[in-house]
């Protein structure tokens, strides 16, 4: 089969081995695939990651190796966090944390980034008909908007200010708008910043935010660490910073704001499928404005390298 | 009056001018004082702060402005936080944050390096006599251990690792095992570790600290950055970091694996007076094994040299 294959350095391959599930998994063959900074990390070798990256997919299951035959036809999406099903984690509830988990295309499990990927049925979400292929590549990452909510113990009438005019950012900010929170959003891109008032949202240019701890709930989603210091500058005393951005290894923040105003920073990574997939569904989050262009599958490198030119969103590769 | 007034470097007065009462405060005359590493970091200049330092202190009311009359003659301890009452943070009821406070000692308010301060009637605490002088002036640092509790939601059986084993991780330490925790003390000093263990306290030298993500809640109190790097090891996924260092400005930490791991931190500063005098009163916690030396007050220097050598606990300074 078509596949990226990464170790070291990147080789787009015609004969990658086509996976075999195992007990519990789904054979799906991919239709859509969506590209994020995730993977961009991934292939510049900082996670040690070999194999085939992608982690957002929409695809059709084409067989089971035991469990869910029901499944076999049914358009799907995936989560993408595999865990062991016996640790301390797992045990807890908390399998996105497993202690050994393997996640689809970042940690030892091959990703989506080819015609057939592997996942456990108990992975797959089926997508409605109403939701289209280019919408449903969106589920992942509008899933990890998601995760913010519960931060917020209520969302109505709160103001949040969202950091990040990126991908992630406009998916946040639809969520939080969606739930009724009164939401701002701040980047350094005019375009993106147009994009975000035409889905009814107050975006404000970086440079020009005013005042200073006014926000109970600041949302960070640069994808830089100085967003963290903005973020701790414009939360409220007792407030709470949600922390979307994994950080560049080795780059690092004063806290000491964060202990003085008795700040509360909480890390978010991967969320629910269900909310992302019913927002979509009942048209409440628009994700087709964040498309910036499809490419076939066989022109993987120009997809990544587009998908790496500052201020594109959301580059996507089609394996149909 | 005497008093160790700071303005860019320290002297020793004696002809300091004695606080007049505002209206609502109350003028009280100093008996002990205790020196903190706050103080120690306000005499390296580092905040700014011109003035008496000092804001751990026991004292006995000698006159009030207007109301508050039944306090004259009384023992007290005082809260440092002075609010403006106005402001949005006084009137959501965090006026230890209030945006143009007073801190006593610390910001734009005379402290407790003298034989009177003032302090508003509302901060002060009437001691019980069953804690002496040398108690009562742990009641604030006491206060800010016991702002850790509220971050555990539940305390009793729960597991807490505690990092430092100076001043304010022996006395968060006691707190949490006086709510029922299961605490773990980490350290770097055998003598302060050994005084964690006859208070009843499991003590674990840092080199010995084993495995990694083990902890729900970790109590990051060692005064060095170094400490949340540990605390971010040794917390579970999705567990609790209560940050009570502040760290030495510009000095930074990378937070990737608390967004990886979906970590909460969350800052700690003042804490409520009312449990830590009700702990002391009942002898549930033990302050004065945390003694080190009482200087008389003219012995400022000496003091704090003392204070500023590493290892040891608590100096207090003697102003009957």
């Amino acid at each position: 089969m078509r596949g990226a294959f990464f170790d070291e350095k990147l080789k787009i391959r015609d004969d990658c081995s086509k996976p075999v599930p195992g007990p519990g998994e789904a054979l799906v063959r991919v239709r859509l695939a969506g590209i994020c900074a995730t993977d961009l990390e991934i292939l510049k070798g900082y996670s040690g990651f070999a194999g085939i990256p992608g982690h957002e997919f929409v695809g059709v299951v084409e067989s089971v190796a035991d469990l869910g035959g029901e499944l076999v036809g049914q358009r799907v999406v995936g989560e993408i966090n595999i865990g062991c099903g016996s640790c301390d984690c797992c045990i807890a509830g908390l399998s996105n944390h497993c202690r050994a988990r393997q996640v689809l295309g970042i940690r030892d499990k091959d990703g989506c980034f080819a015609d057939y990927v592997t996942l456990p049925i108990a992975n797959l979400h089926p997508v409605p008909s109403s939701i289209s292929d280019q919408e449903a590549v969106f589920i992942e990452p509008l899933a990890a908007a998601f995760a913010v909510l519960p931060h917020l113990h209520t969302a109505r009438e709160t103001e949040v200010l969202v950091l990040g005019d990126g991908r992630l950012g406009l998916l946040i900010a639809q969520v939080l708008k969606g739930a009724g929170a009164v939401v701002s959003l701040v980047g350094r891109h005019t375009g993106k910043l147009a994009l975000a008032r035409q889905l009814g949202i107050k975006a404000i240019m970086s440079e020009e935010l005013a005042g200073e701890k006014e926000y109970q709930f600041v949302v960070e989603a640069t994808g830089s660490p100085a967003g963290l210091v903005t973020a701790l500058q414009q939360v409220r005393p007792r407030g709470v910073i949600v922390l979307k951005s994994t950080m560049a290894a080795g780059v690092a923040v004063d806290l000491t704001s964060a202990v003085v105003d008795e700040i509360t920073v909480v890390g978010s990574r991967c969320g629910p499928f269900a909310p992302a997939l019913a927002a979509l569904a009942a048209k409440r989050v628009a994700v087709l404005p964040l498309l910036d262009t499809v490419f076939p599958a066989g022109q993987f490198p120009a997809a990544m390298a587009r998908a790496a030119t500052p201020g594109v969103l959301k580059v996507l590769l089609d394996f149909c």
